[in-house]
Order: structure tokens, then C-alpha cells, then sequence
């Protein structure tokens, strides 16, 4: 169906920032969707108006329940339909009648069965091109649109306002990309559950997130791709100015096989599809995990010029394996000059490394890190640096303080407190500290902390160009670092 | 140096078992390794007699403290030392007048310097030698012996009573890696930072391991390895009845650099070393975070007799991604017969994916995932199964609880409570019962919780064989399997 790019963008963007919304198939029954969508809705804070649909109540949550569409007596921009599968069609007519924008269809039980449901799928399209409404999913877990305060899935996840969009074909990897998110600190600027993509589909996403002012980076999740030329055409123009970062499900004919009896739709020739974004410069993730760490990254680190990497360590175990993956992933590790040895070196016992990686040995000098990492920093020999076990060290500062009380009678609590305080706020000096140095020189400053942090993934720091970026493990660091290189350098060779 | 094995392992078994340990350095100064080693003896709940030495001093955590070992009135079986490098020979000679059997020597300064340190280890060893004291490190971070109560670590992480025994050249990976022990609830029977390995090397460690009735998994963090043949026949014979994961850092010619500069070892050339790993079915880790992975499946799980997986998820997506990587990792995901389809069917709605993966389609059926995993067990058509989302849905319900009670002034307190409480107690029925199965079919059931739980990786089963596993991601969970299936298949091959 041929439809004007602008009118697309325009009506998702009412779908997405809505001023008032329609619930039809509202619950207040535990357990039932009506009641995950619009408990969650409400919880989450969306501050347009609200309008319960169903017939059989009059309050719900303490707000007026409308027996019918027709009934709101204000105009509605966006309606989510939770009614059973065969009154979707109804529902959508009176949506129509109403002069609502967009729809998103909850309700399953569509082109993902039988030749009933196809029908029926195709019938809901019939009337969404006929009355003028978008039509999300049908069969969708629901969207996130954290700027519009607006949370709208099944599970209650409410990841905080980023700059990273997630369109998900599953409604499962999206609950479980959208709670990481949460739970690692990494700002969305939506979410999308796309469902069967009757109607709207990734490349639509794709053609209206190109122009969103709060997306940077998207991260895709897909199984299967109609029209797979215009999705390739497109992304490869998007990737340019926002990197897009793509898991493909069913990779392998296992996957495929599994894909095929879950969504119906049968999942294209994937070497090729794979092949064509690899030429595009689009990045391949392998695993769903690998969705986040990768926009963590992306969405907060400057991009690296090229693959040499500078490591400074507090511990020489970790430097040796970090560099060792460097070295599996493409990246190297180069010597550094003697100036630099030097200056580090003032900061640190005589039997220290003296090279990369720059081996701290548990120093407790506050400055060794910072002199070190900067000295690296204006070094043009590397592009990037990665810093190990800094920001994490203070877990353990804790656990020590923690015997201490119980077994130290004679240790004074004053100064103990003050070690404890000593310790957090000197791990918040040197995030700040890695993001001003980011800014001044442009480079990535990756960490990894170790122990796993409270405190999220990625470290926001307000006023400045760039956040930190703290992972678990040096292995994570290193992946994501190349694949932001590999990036760097496939939009170098290949300028818009 | 010839030394008969009897004797070693049992004077190591002193050393990991101490009647009475005497601190030589102890100090209740901040920041000073005699503080961290003592408090963290102390703290750990050591039951053992305790001697802190130190001449400046007469009390400390409340103990009496003994200017000189000979002044401690009783016997001592282990000795920590803890004074400054030039001072340890002196030290050392004490402790072999006193009759102690084995020292724990911290104190940095020696082989991993200059000639001078080199000297001066050759002279502690000969001084160990001469007096029959058995040396770690020196240049070790420490021990933690689970089964004796003893944490004599600079790290004050403590892991649980286990099986695991994890011996590592590099003092920060073992903090690390003990630390996500503890946090996992992955069980240690010991750990030891085997530092400069003046005296002990790795493979006498191994030759301990091998009888010690704890030990179940060896795992070791590798940098370089003297007498390389002992090193792999010792290997391949424990290999045999206790499976052994290696991580050797310094794979790369960037690691090994890094490594030279660290430890001042060279290690060797890593592909025949790696090499002959393989050969010997010993598991190779790539890094870090492995060597955990896999101990959890390992110490918990039977082996899988075979590569055939049975997928049982709760939602389409998550099946997909896992029968990708099981393809990857060159696992199987077989179809299952028509009488297996439609006994899991009886708890599925119509339009459930009928094959492996089993989708269970988001059910709330609390048999359905039960009925699947058990038909699936019950089948001899595969050799273990994977079970996602089914544990880590508590934490979504949680979170809809959350929303619920904040928003809806008519749901009643105690039907929350009520569900509230079903869905953890769900879980724990759900562990115990995998754990059941497992006994009873002799295969591997691997969980996947796909949100990070506070309750670890491993769950243990009281008066059970095995323990629940359940890991964050898929793809650890097909990495595990893999490898588990590697090792039986290896070791199939090659009966000892």
C-alpha cells in the first residue's frame, strides 16, 4: 500500500506523544491484559487524558469507565484494543467514527494462527486504510514512549528517557530488553512491540525514527523482513547518521524452524539478509544481550577513530586477558612511548609495567589512574582506552569496612566513615573525570567494573557530551569497542 | 625438586586445615594487608586457634599479640607473613624452628622484581627446603578454605561451602572470581592464589585436588606453567574424575607481553599448551566470566550423554534466539514426536507451536511447563533441555503487583498478598521439582531466568544430587551445555 512518508511520520508521531488515549478492553480484573496495560499506563504517570472502555463497569481506578468508544466526549488520539480477537474489527469502525489517529492492537489471535486469523487480519487492515487509522501490531506486547511518559506494555518495566529506540518483533525479547534497560541505567526514546506488522512495519519504524529527535541509535529485533530491498535501502540511509544495531532471529535453521511455528511468517534467506546489512554497515548483534551492551555503548561513548586500544589496570590478571581479547576481536594493544612510561611511572611504585596495559598494582595513589588514562588520552597512538576494576574497587572497600566494624574493636567509626565516604565519592569524581576527558579529546573511555554494580551500566552525566560506560566484564568492553571501530571505519570507506 | 607426593598432600592439607594459624605482620592499621588478611580471618569466622605477631604491638581485635613466633606458647600448624620481603627470610626461619608446617607468603617483592628479588625467593625456598615448610606464593593474595571456615584473602568476599576448587596465577582475577562466586552462590572447596609458585606450583595443587574428598571441579587461571609435561599427564589423569576448566591468559602475543611485564614469567607457547588441553578433554575457558559459568553446570547438573536439546520457553522469541545459538554451539533441537506434542498439548491453548522449542505461549497454567519438561525428560530423544522464563517471571509480577497496589483503590490487599506469595512459592516448587527430575532421568535441565535474580545462578537442593542452575541469558546457557557435552563426549572416547 502506498502511503506518504510525511503522513506516516506525522500520525506515529500522534500514536507516540498522544494527548489522550482510549483503553477498549479495560480490566481491573488481576491477571487479565486490560489490566497489565492500563495499571501500568497509569502507574507509569502518563499525564494526558485517559478513558476506560468497556461496557461492563463505571469506575475503574478511579476514573470513569465508557461503555462505548462514542461515548468519550473528547477527542481521542490514540486507542489500545484489548477486546477479543473477533470484536477487533467493531472496535476499530467505531475508533474510525471517532477521528482516533492510531491503534494499538494487543489482542493475538490474528495472521500468527490459521486461515481464519489471516483473514481476520486482513479484514482490521481493510478498516484501518479505509477509516484513516494506523494500526500497531495486531498481537503486540505494546509501546514505551518514556518522553510521552507513557508506558503501555504487559510487564512494568519503565526504563528512564534516552536516546536509544527498540523495535522488537517479539514481545518477550522486548519485556526482557526493555527490563535490562531498566535495570542497567540505558535510556529508551521508545519501544515498540511490533506485533504481525500488518500495517506498520520496521521500515516504517525505521523512516519515522530517522527524523525523531530523541533517537540516536535503534536497535532491532527481527525474525522475519517484507520487502526486504526498501528495509535494506532504508537502513543503510538511516545507519549513516544513526548506527542501527540488528539481531536477527533465526540465523539457523533451528532458529528458522522456530520462528516459522511462532510467528507464522516465514523468516527469509538469512546468509543474504545478514550479508546485506554487514555491506551496509549496519551491526550484526549475535545474541539478545548483546541489543543492550551494544547500545550502551553506541548511544553514550564517542566512536573510535581506529582499533588501538590503551589499557589501564589496577590488577595485572585483568590487563593480560583484556588484552588477549583485544587481540581475538581485531583490536591492538601498542607500546607506548617513553615520555608517557615516565609520567605514568611518577605516580607509581618502580616495578609497575612500565607499558600497555599500564598495570596499576593496587595502588591506592588517587591520581595514578586519572594521570594515567589522560596521558593516554592525549597520546594520538591510541583511540581508545579502556579502564579496569577503578570504578567497582569501591564494593570492595565496603566489604573490608564491614569486618572491620565487627571484628575491630579499637577501629574509630569517624575515620571508618570517613574511608566509606572517601571511597563513593572519589568513584563519582572519576566517572566525572573520564567524561570530561572524553569530551576534550574525543576518544572512547570504556569501563569495566567487575563486581556487579547497583548503579547501572551506564553512569549520565548531566552537562556534559557523553555518559560513562561501566560493563562487568573486560569481555563485553572489548566486543563492544570493536563493533564500534568496525563502525567507525565501514562509515569512513563508505561516506554518504 | 623431589619431594613424595603423600607428604605434600598432607602437609597441604595442614596448610588448608589449621589447628592454629599465626599472623606474622598482623596489623589493625587501615589499609595495611596484615589488617585485611587478620580481619578477614577473624571476621570469616575462623574457629582455629589465632596468633597475631607483631613486636610494636600487645593487643589487637582483642587478641594478645606475640612479638616473636617463638613466643607463641602453643604449636602452630600455618603460618601468614606478612612483613616486609627483606625481612621473610628471618621470618621464615623461625617458623621452621617453631615446627610450623606451612607459610602463606603475602608479601610481594620477590621473583616478579629484579635479580635481587630472584635471589631472594631462591633463598626462601632453600630456607623451606632445609626446614620442612611448605611456601605458597610468595606474592599470593591469599587463600579461602571454605571447609575449615577460613577467608585469608585481601578480598573479603566468601564464597560458600562447595565444590569447586579454583586456583589461580593472578591475585585480581581470583578476588574477581571469587567474589562472583560468593554473589552467584556458586560453593567453593578452595581457593588459592598460588602467586610466584617459588615451591608449589599448579601441579601439585592439582595432585592435592585430586584426593580431596571437597573437590568435585577444578578450575584454574593460568599464566605460565613450568614442567609442562608433568603439568599434562597430572592433568589428564584428574581430568578423568574431576573435570578441570583452564583459563590461560597470555593467549595472544598482546596478553603474553602483558603477561611478561606482570608476572615476569614467560609463559609458553600457548596453541600446543592449548592444544594439548584439548587432546586431553581438559575445558578451555576464553574467559574470565566462564570459568564461573561453567562451574555452576558442572558441580550442579548430570552430564548430557549427547547434543540433542528440548527447548521449553515461555514465550516464541526466547525459543528462537536458543535454538540459534544451540545451532551455533553444534547442539541439536530435534523434533518431537506426534504422542509427546499432544501430551503437552492437553495444557496449551490450540495455536501452541507444536514442535521443540515448546512455546508455552506466556501460559498461566502452573502444570504446563512442568508436563513439558517432564514428557520432554521422559524422551529419549533428547539429552538435556533448556527451560526459559519460567523462574524470573516472580519479577515481573512483582512489578505488576507494584503498579497494582499504587493504582487501583479496589484491588483487595489480600488477594495481592495472596498472589503475590503463589508466584514465589511457585518458583521454588518449579526448582525443586527440575531437581527431582534430573535424579530421575540422569540429564540436564539448565534454566534460564532472563532477569537478574538476587537468589545467584546455582539454587541449592537440600538431600537432592543436583542443584537448580539458572543463568541470565541463553547464550550462556547454550555455552554451558556445550562445553558439558564436549567434556562427556571426550571423555567417552578416551576411557582412562
Amino acid at each position: 500500500m502506498e502511503r506518504p512518508k510525511n503522513h506516516l511520520i506525522a500520525c506515529l508521531n500522534a500514536i507516540f506523544h498522544p494527548r489522550s488515549i482510549a483503553l477498549v478492553g479495560a480490566s481491573n480484573t488481576f491477571g487479565k491484559w486490560g489490566q497489565f496495560i492500563a495499571s501500568n499506563i497509569i502507574a507509569g504517570g502518563y499525564k494526558g487524558r485517559l478513558f476506560p472502555v468497556n461496557p461492563g463497569h463505571k469506575e475503574m481506578f478511579g476514573l470513569p469507565v465508557f461503555a462505548r468508544i462514542a461515548d468519550i466526549p473528547e477527542s481521542v488520539d490514540l486507542a489500545f484494543v484489548i477486546t477479543p480477537a473477533k470484536t477487533v474489527p467493531g472496535v476499530l469502525d467505531e475508533c474510525g467514527d471517532k477521528g482516533v489517529k492510531g491503534a494499538v492492537v494487543i489482542t493475538s489471535g490474528f495472521g500468527e494462527t490459521d486461515q481464519a486469523g489471516r483473514d481476520l487480519e486482513k479484514e482490521i487492515v481493510k478498516i484501518g486504510l479505509e477509516k484513516g487509522i494506523y494500526i500497531i501490531g495486531p498481537n503486540t506486547m505494546g509501546i514505551i514512549s518514556p518522553y510521552a511518559d507513557l508506558f503501555a506494555t504487559g510487564s512494568h518495566s519503565r526504563p528512564q528517557k534516552g536516546s536509544v529506540a527498540f523495535i522488537s518483533q517479539s514481545g518477550n525479547l522486548g519485556n526482557q530488553l526493555t527490563h535490562w534497560a531498566e535495570q542497567q541505567g540505558i535510556g529508551l526514546s521508545l519501544f515498540v512491540g511490533s506485533g504481525n506488522e500488518a500495517m506498520i512495519t520496521c521500515t516504517d519504524y525505521l523512516e519515522y525514527l530517522e527524523q525523531d529527535p530523541h533517537t540516536r541509535i535503534i536497535t532491532l529485533y527481527l525474525e522475519s523482513v517484507g520487502q526486504g530491498a526498501r528495509f535494506l535501502e532504508t537502513a543503510m540511509r538511516v545507519n549513516r547518521i544513526k548506527p542501527i544495531i540488528v539481531l536477527k532471529g533465526g540465523r539457523t535453521e533451528a532458529g528458522r524452524t522456530a520462528a516459522a511455528s511462532h510467528t507464522g511468517a516465514m523468516s527469509g534467506d538469512d546468509a543474504i539478509f545478514r550479508g546485506a546489512c554487514r555491506q551496509a554497515g549496519i551491526v550484526n548483534a549475535r545474541v539478545p544481550s548483546e541489543l543492550l551492551t551494544l547500545s550502551a555503548g553506541f548511544s553514550s561513548l564517542p566512536l573510535p577513530k581506529g582499533n588501538r586500544v590503551g589499557i589501564v589496570t589496577l590488577g595485572g590478571g585483568w590487563g593480560v586477558v583484556t588484552a588477549d581479547q583485544c587481540s581475538d576481536r581485531g583490536l591492538t594493544v601498542p607500546s607506548i612511548p617513553d615520555a608517557i612510561v615516565e609520567a605514568i611511572g611518577r605516580h607509581l611504585p618502580p616495578f609497575w609495567s612500565r607499558g600497555n596495559p599500564v598495570d596499576l598494582v593496587g595502588t591506592r595513589d588517587l591520581d595514578a589512574p586519572i594521570v594515567a588514562v589522560e596521558e593516554l588520552m592525549k597520546w594520538e597512538g591510541v583511540d581508545a582506552i579502556i579502564v579496569l576494576g577503578i570504578v567497582g574497587r569501591d564494593e570492595f572497600v565496603h566489604m573490608l569496612l564491614r569486618s572491620v566494624r565487627e571484628v575491630d574493636p579499637d577501629a574509630s567509626p569517624e575515620l571508618l566513615k570517613q574511608i566509606e565516604d572517601m571511597s563513593r565519592t572519589y568513584e563519582e569524581t572519576f566517572i566525572s573525570k573520564m567524561g570530561e576527558l572524553m569530551e576534550a579529546y574525543e576518544k572512547p573511555i570504556i569501563g569495566v567494573s567487575l563486581t556487579r554494580t547497583e548503579s547501572g551500566t551506564v553512569r549520565p552525566l548531566p552537562g556534559r557530551r557523553y555518559s560513562g560506560v561501566y560493563y562487568q566484564t573486560p569481555e563485553t568492553a572489548v566486543s563492544v569497542l570493536a563493533r564500534m571501530a568496525a563502525y567507525h571505519r565501514d562509515l569512513a570507506e563508505k561516506p554518504g
